[in-house]
């Protein structure tokens, strides 16, 4: 699955198109950034994906989580980072998978 | 419902105690911030309340959107301004909710 690495100048409205995108290869999304201006843009690019996803009865969830990521330093040596990993899935998979559970 | 407002000072760590309460009268918490930096501190909040509700066998997820808040202006008049609104559940409740609805 690919990761999306969303940066403090990252439009929000054009990581909603590769979101979609991975929901439509795999079941959910995940994205990574670091620092409080690329979790906004994040965060708002999630709000931005469940308001345009509506349209077609779905919704979508977030789950954070701490991640150490991999970043070029000054003296381009890789340094780690601790940033935070957002999994995006559509809400009624969830309830599917539950719902499957259930009847089996 | 009380909605937590989360500030750019706010410590995520005790945040994680006013969400916990939250699940215990209702079934989620509301968070509300405005701006990059408070919304950095609401994301680490609800990502170290995953890791301190692991211990109970709950994991959370959060549903992000955009809402328009009441601050207080410069001259003391009230302004709304857009921030951001995340509903945090607890994971397995939807499940069960799921899996009912699948027994019915």
């Amino acid at each position: 699955m690919n990761v999306l690495r969303v940066s403090s100048t990252t439009d929000p409205a054009a990581t909603v198109g590769a979101m979609a995108n991975g929901f439509r290869s795999d079941s959910s999304a995940e994205v990574q950034e670091i620092g409080p201006r690329a979790m906004n843009q994040a965060v708002k690019a999630i709000a931005i994906a469940r308001s345009y996803l509506a349209a077609s009865g779905m919704d979508v969830y977030c789950v954070p989580s701490f991640a150490s990521v991999q970043v070029c330093g000054a003296e381009a040596e890789e340094e780690d980072r601790t940033g935070i990993h957002f999994r995006v899935c559509p809400r009624h998979a969830l309830r599917t998978s539950a719902a499957r559970t259930a009847d089996d």
